[in-house]
Protein backbone atom coordinates (compact mmCIF):
# COMPACT_ATOMS: atom_id res chain seq x y z
CA UNK A 1 0.00 0.00 0.00
CA UNK A 2 0.92 3.44 -0.71
CA UNK A 3 2.64 5.25 2.46
CA UNK A 4 0.43 8.66 1.48
CA UNK A 5 -2.14 6.20 3.08
CA UNK A 6 -0.72 6.93 6.48
CA UNK A 7 0.28 10.71 5.77
CA UNK A 8 -3.23 11.01 4.52
CA UNK A 9 -4.95 9.64 7.45
CA UNK A 10 -2.96 11.99 9.94
CA UNK A 11 -3.20 15.03 7.66
CA UNK A 12 -7.07 14.24 7.97
CA UNK A 13 -6.64 14.11 11.75
CA UNK A 14 -4.57 16.90 11.89
CA UNK A 15 -6.95 19.32 10.17
CA UNK A 16 -9.91 18.22 12.51
CA UNK A 17 -8.12 19.99 15.40
CA UNK A 18 -7.95 23.19 13.01
CA UNK A 19 -11.20 23.20 12.30
CA UNK A 20 -12.11 26.08 9.46
CA UNK A 21 -8.66 26.71 9.54
CA UNK A 22 -7.30 26.74 5.49
CA UNK A 23 -4.13 24.64 5.58
CA UNK A 24 -0.91 24.85 2.97
CA UNK A 25 0.54 21.35 2.01
CA UNK A 26 4.23 22.88 3.32
CA UNK A 27 2.39 23.73 7.11
CA UNK A 28 1.08 19.95 7.06
CA UNK A 29 4.38 18.55 5.88
CA UNK A 30 6.10 20.51 8.71
CA UNK A 31 4.05 18.42 11.09
CA UNK A 32 5.62 15.48 10.25
CA UNK A 33 8.81 16.86 8.20
CA UNK A 34 7.60 14.93 5.47
CA UNK A 35 8.49 15.85 1.52
CA UNK A 36 6.17 19.08 0.77
CA UNK A 37 5.70 17.83 -2.75
CA UNK A 38 4.89 13.87 -2.25
CA UNK A 39 2.59 15.18 0.48
CA UNK A 40 0.70 17.97 -1.87
CA UNK A 41 0.38 15.02 -4.26
CA UNK A 42 -1.75 12.93 -1.47
CA UNK A 43 -3.48 15.94 -0.99
CA UNK A 44 -4.96 17.04 -4.24
CA UNK A 45 -6.08 13.12 -4.81
CA UNK A 46 -8.07 13.69 -1.27
CA UNK A 47 -9.38 16.34 -3.10
CA UNK A 48 -10.19 14.47 -6.16
CA UNK A 49 -12.06 12.40 -3.93
CA UNK A 50 -13.98 14.95 -2.56
CA UNK A 51 -12.41 14.56 0.87
CA UNK A 52 -10.40 17.56 1.05
CA UNK A 53 -11.33 20.73 -0.86
CA UNK A 54 -8.77 23.11 -1.82
CA UNK A 55 -8.96 27.09 -1.90
CA UNK A 56 -5.99 29.03 -4.11
CA UNK A 57 -4.68 32.42 -3.17
CA UNK A 58 -2.58 33.79 -0.69
CA UNK A 59 -4.68 32.41 1.83
CA UNK A 60 -5.21 29.37 -0.13
CA UNK A 61 -4.67 25.63 1.32
CA UNK A 62 -6.83 22.46 1.91
CA UNK A 63 -9.32 22.03 4.69
CA UNK A 64 -11.90 19.07 4.76
CA UNK A 65 -14.75 19.22 2.56
CA UNK A 66 -17.05 17.37 4.63
CA UNK A 67 -17.89 16.72 7.94
CA UNK A 68 -15.36 13.75 9.76
CA UNK A 69 -17.90 11.57 10.52
CA UNK A 70 -18.72 11.40 6.82
CA UNK A 71 -14.98 10.43 6.05
CA UNK A 72 -14.01 6.81 6.60
CA UNK A 73 -10.72 5.10 6.60
CA UNK A 74 -12.14 3.16 3.15
CA UNK A 75 -12.73 6.45 1.46
CA UNK A 76 -9.00 7.37 2.44
CA UNK A 77 -7.11 4.29 1.27
CA UNK A 78 -9.42 4.43 -1.66
CA UNK A 79 -8.36 7.77 -2.91
CA UNK A 80 -4.94 7.05 -2.22
CA UNK A 81 -4.03 4.28 -2.83
CA UNK A 82 -7.22 3.09 -5.55
CA UNK A 83 -10.17 0.53 -5.73
CA UNK A 84 -8.80 -2.21 -6.60
CA UNK A 85 -8.63 -5.38 -4.10
CA UNK A 86 -4.93 -6.68 -3.46
CA UNK A 87 -5.81 -9.90 -4.72
CA UNK A 88 -6.29 -9.63 -8.64
CA UNK A 89 -7.99 -12.24 -10.51
CA UNK A 90 -6.31 -13.11 -13.84
CA UNK A 91 -8.88 -15.69 -14.77
CA UNK A 92 -6.04 -18.20 -15.31
CA UNK A 93 -9.22 -21.12 -15.18
CA UNK A 94 -10.03 -19.28 -18.96
CA UNK A 95 -6.42 -21.19 -19.97
CA UNK A 96 -7.91 -24.56 -17.99
CA UNK A 97 -8.65 -27.42 -19.96
CA UNK A 98 -12.52 -27.36 -20.73
CA UNK A 99 -13.28 -23.58 -19.37
CA UNK A 100 -16.09 -21.88 -20.80
CA UNK A 101 -14.79 -18.64 -23.01
CA UNK A 102 -17.83 -16.91 -22.06
CA UNK A 103 -17.97 -17.22 -18.48
CA UNK A 104 -16.24 -14.51 -16.07
CA UNK A 105 -14.03 -16.15 -13.35
CA UNK A 106 -14.07 -13.42 -11.70
CA UNK A 107 -17.72 -14.06 -10.64
CA UNK A 108 -17.53 -17.82 -11.09
CA UNK A 109 -13.96 -19.11 -9.65
CA UNK A 110 -14.44 -20.68 -6.23
CA UNK A 111 -10.68 -19.59 -5.30
CA UNK A 112 -11.72 -15.71 -6.72
CA UNK A 113 -14.79 -16.05 -4.74
CA UNK A 114 -12.94 -16.62 -1.26
CA UNK A 115 -10.16 -14.21 -1.67
CA UNK A 116 -12.71 -11.48 -2.59
CA UNK A 117 -14.38 -12.71 0.40
CA UNK A 118 -11.84 -11.63 2.68
CA UNK A 119 -11.54 -8.67 0.76
CA UNK A 120 -14.60 -7.38 2.03
CA UNK A 121 -14.29 -8.03 5.43
CA UNK A 122 -11.07 -5.52 5.29
CA UNK A 123 -13.23 -2.91 3.68
CA UNK A 124 -16.58 -3.47 6.05
CA UNK A 125 -14.10 -2.98 9.09
CA UNK A 126 -12.69 -0.20 7.06
CA UNK A 127 -16.02 1.65 5.87
CA UNK A 128 -17.05 1.84 9.40
CA UNK A 129 -14.59 3.62 11.17
CA UNK A 130 -14.77 7.73 10.29
CA UNK A 131 -12.04 10.41 10.95
CA UNK A 132 -14.42 11.87 13.88
CA UNK A 133 -13.85 8.78 15.05
CA UNK A 134 -10.10 8.01 15.00
CA UNK A 135 -10.30 12.03 16.56
CA UNK A 136 -12.44 10.81 19.51
CA UNK A 137 -9.99 7.94 19.96
CA UNK A 138 -7.00 10.26 19.83
CA UNK A 139 -9.31 12.59 22.11
CA UNK A 140 -9.62 10.16 24.83
CA UNK A 141 -6.91 8.43 24.82
CA UNK A 142 -3.93 11.72 24.19
CA UNK A 143 -6.01 14.35 26.02
CA UNK A 144 -3.37 17.06 25.28
CA UNK A 145 -2.92 16.43 21.29
CA UNK A 146 -5.96 18.70 20.29
CA UNK A 147 -4.73 22.08 21.86
CA UNK A 148 -0.80 21.00 21.58
CA UNK A 149 -1.53 20.97 17.76
CA UNK A 150 -3.76 23.71 17.69
CA UNK A 151 -0.58 25.79 19.48
CA UNK A 152 2.15 23.91 16.97
CA UNK A 153 0.22 24.78 13.87
CA UNK A 154 -0.73 28.46 15.56
CA UNK A 155 3.21 29.07 16.31
CA UNK A 156 4.45 28.19 12.81
CA UNK A 157 6.04 30.72 10.62
CA UNK A 158 4.44 30.63 6.99
CA UNK B 1 -0.74 -9.08 -4.43
CA UNK B 2 1.49 -10.71 -6.38
CA UNK B 3 -0.35 -13.07 -9.11
CA UNK B 4 1.32 -16.02 -7.56
CA UNK B 5 -0.82 -16.21 -4.99
CA UNK B 6 -3.76 -17.15 -7.53
CA UNK B 7 -1.33 -19.56 -9.44
CA UNK B 8 -0.33 -21.34 -6.02
CA UNK B 9 -3.81 -21.36 -4.72
CA UNK B 10 -5.31 -23.19 -8.10
CA UNK B 11 -2.37 -25.59 -7.91
CA UNK B 12 -2.85 -26.65 -4.57
CA UNK B 13 -6.98 -27.30 -5.75
CA UNK B 14 -5.52 -29.37 -8.34
CA UNK B 15 -3.02 -31.16 -6.03
CA UNK B 16 -6.22 -32.28 -4.15
CA UNK B 17 -7.72 -33.76 -7.34
CA UNK B 18 -4.94 -36.36 -8.09
CA UNK B 19 -3.99 -37.36 -4.48
CA UNK B 20 -0.68 -39.41 -3.68
CA UNK B 21 0.97 -38.09 -6.81
CA UNK B 22 4.19 -36.20 -7.39
CA UNK B 23 2.98 -34.01 -10.09
CA UNK B 24 6.08 -31.41 -11.72
CA UNK B 25 6.14 -27.72 -12.25
CA UNK B 26 6.05 -28.37 -15.79
CA UNK B 27 2.65 -30.26 -15.68
CA UNK B 28 1.15 -28.10 -12.87
CA UNK B 29 1.88 -25.43 -15.37
CA UNK B 30 0.63 -26.83 -18.16
CA UNK B 31 -2.90 -26.94 -16.89
CA UNK B 32 -3.02 -23.46 -16.92
CA UNK B 33 -0.86 -22.69 -19.70
CA UNK B 34 1.47 -20.82 -17.00
CA UNK B 35 5.37 -20.09 -17.32
CA UNK B 36 6.94 -23.16 -16.02
CA UNK B 37 9.98 -21.51 -14.62
CA UNK B 38 7.90 -18.76 -12.30
CA UNK B 39 5.34 -21.06 -11.16
CA UNK B 40 8.02 -23.20 -10.13
CA UNK B 41 9.17 -20.72 -8.23
CA UNK B 42 6.03 -20.22 -6.81
CA UNK B 43 6.09 -23.79 -5.70
CA UNK B 44 9.48 -23.51 -3.97
CA UNK B 45 7.78 -21.16 -1.74
CA UNK B 46 5.31 -23.29 -0.77
CA UNK B 47 7.71 -26.04 -0.42
CA UNK B 48 9.80 -23.88 2.00
CA UNK B 49 6.57 -23.16 3.72
CA UNK B 50 6.00 -26.77 4.39
CA UNK B 51 2.65 -26.90 2.43
CA UNK B 52 4.08 -28.95 -0.10
CA UNK B 53 6.21 -31.65 -0.53
CA UNK B 54 9.19 -31.68 -2.97
CA UNK B 55 10.50 -35.42 -4.29
CA UNK B 56 13.74 -34.88 -6.63
CA UNK B 57 14.60 -37.71 -9.24
CA UNK B 58 13.08 -39.03 -12.98
CA UNK B 59 9.07 -39.66 -10.53
CA UNK B 60 9.80 -36.43 -9.40
CA UNK B 61 7.64 -33.36 -8.53
CA UNK B 62 5.73 -31.87 -5.88
CA UNK B 63 2.45 -33.02 -3.75
CA UNK B 64 1.01 -31.54 -0.61
CA UNK B 65 3.13 -31.71 2.58
CA UNK B 66 -0.19 -32.06 4.93
CA UNK B 67 -3.70 -32.69 4.73
CA UNK B 68 -5.74 -30.09 2.73
CA UNK B 69 -7.90 -29.40 5.77
CA UNK B 70 -4.63 -28.29 7.57
CA UNK B 71 -3.64 -25.50 4.63
CA UNK B 72 -5.60 -22.23 4.84
CA UNK B 73 -5.51 -19.96 2.40
CA UNK B 74 -3.63 -17.60 4.52
CA UNK B 75 -0.79 -20.25 4.73
CA UNK B 76 -0.55 -19.58 0.64
CA UNK B 77 -1.22 -16.15 0.53
CA UNK B 78 1.98 -15.66 3.22
CA UNK B 79 4.05 -18.00 1.75
CA UNK B 80 3.91 -16.53 -1.76
CA UNK B 81 3.32 -12.73 -0.57
CA UNK B 82 4.95 -12.52 2.67
CA UNK B 83 3.46 -11.79 6.30
CA UNK B 84 3.50 -7.96 5.49
CA UNK B 85 0.29 -6.07 6.15
CA UNK B 86 -1.06 -4.16 3.46
CA UNK B 87 -0.70 -1.13 5.77
CA UNK B 88 2.69 -0.17 6.51
CA UNK B 89 2.91 2.01 9.51
CA UNK B 90 6.05 4.05 8.83
CA UNK B 91 5.69 5.93 12.63
CA UNK B 92 5.27 9.34 11.07
CA UNK B 93 3.92 10.39 14.65
CA UNK B 94 8.10 9.89 15.77
CA UNK B 95 8.65 13.51 13.89
CA UNK B 96 5.87 15.06 15.10
CA UNK B 97 6.25 17.66 17.58
CA UNK B 98 6.38 16.59 21.43
CA UNK B 99 7.54 12.85 20.22
CA UNK B 100 8.35 10.24 22.64
CA UNK B 101 11.69 8.59 21.16
CA UNK B 102 10.76 5.72 22.83
CA UNK B 103 7.53 5.41 22.25
CA UNK B 104 6.77 2.16 19.92
CA UNK B 105 4.16 4.38 17.89
CA UNK B 106 3.03 0.88 15.61
CA UNK B 107 1.60 0.06 19.02
CA UNK B 108 0.42 3.15 20.24
CA UNK B 109 -0.86 5.18 17.37
CA UNK B 110 -5.01 4.95 17.09
CA UNK B 111 -4.65 5.50 13.21
CA UNK B 112 -1.97 2.26 12.82
CA UNK B 113 -4.31 0.69 15.39
CA UNK B 114 -7.24 1.16 13.32
CA UNK B 115 -5.57 0.41 9.80
CA UNK B 116 -4.69 -3.04 11.99
CA UNK B 117 -7.51 -4.20 12.93
CA UNK B 118 -9.06 -4.18 9.47
CA UNK B 119 -6.09 -6.22 8.10
CA UNK B 120 -6.59 -8.66 11.08
CA UNK B 121 -10.31 -9.18 9.80
CA UNK B 122 -8.63 -9.69 6.73
CA UNK B 123 -6.75 -12.69 7.92
CA UNK B 124 -8.72 -14.16 10.25
CA UNK B 125 -11.04 -14.58 7.26
CA UNK B 126 -8.52 -16.51 5.11
CA UNK B 127 -7.36 -18.35 8.19
CA UNK B 128 -10.85 -19.64 8.35
CA UNK B 129 -10.93 -21.03 4.92
CA UNK B 130 -8.75 -24.18 4.29
CA UNK B 131 -7.67 -25.67 0.80
CA UNK B 132 -10.35 -28.76 1.50
CA UNK B 133 -13.37 -26.38 1.85
CA UNK B 134 -12.62 -24.54 -1.48
CA UNK B 135 -12.52 -28.49 -2.65
CA UNK B 136 -15.23 -28.94 -1.38
CA UNK B 137 -16.92 -25.79 -2.92
CA UNK B 138 -15.90 -27.33 -6.45
CA UNK B 139 -17.00 -30.28 -6.11
CA UNK B 140 -20.58 -29.14 -4.87
CA UNK B 141 -20.73 -26.77 -7.63
CA UNK B 142 -19.15 -28.36 -10.51
CA UNK B 143 -19.04 -32.05 -9.80
CA UNK B 144 -17.10 -32.31 -13.25
CA UNK B 145 -14.29 -30.88 -12.31
CA UNK B 146 -12.29 -33.34 -10.27
CA UNK B 147 -12.80 -36.15 -12.92
CA UNK B 148 -11.74 -33.66 -15.68
CA UNK B 149 -9.11 -32.94 -13.73
CA UNK B 150 -7.85 -36.70 -12.74
CA UNK B 151 -8.04 -37.16 -16.69
CA UNK B 152 -6.22 -34.62 -18.09
CA UNK B 153 -3.46 -34.95 -16.08
CA UNK B 154 -3.80 -38.79 -16.90
CA UNK B 155 -3.55 -37.87 -20.44
CA UNK B 156 -0.77 -35.45 -20.17
CA UNK B 157 2.51 -36.54 -22.32
CA UNK B 158 5.24 -35.70 -19.77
Amino acid sequence: MNEGVEWALHSCVNLCFIPGETVTAKRLAAFYELPTAYLNKQLQALTRAGILSSVSGPKGGFQLARQPEKITLLDIVVAIDGADDAFRCTEILKAGPGADPKADYRLTCLVSKSMRAAEITYRRELAGKTIADIVAEVEETYPATADNTRRWFANLKA
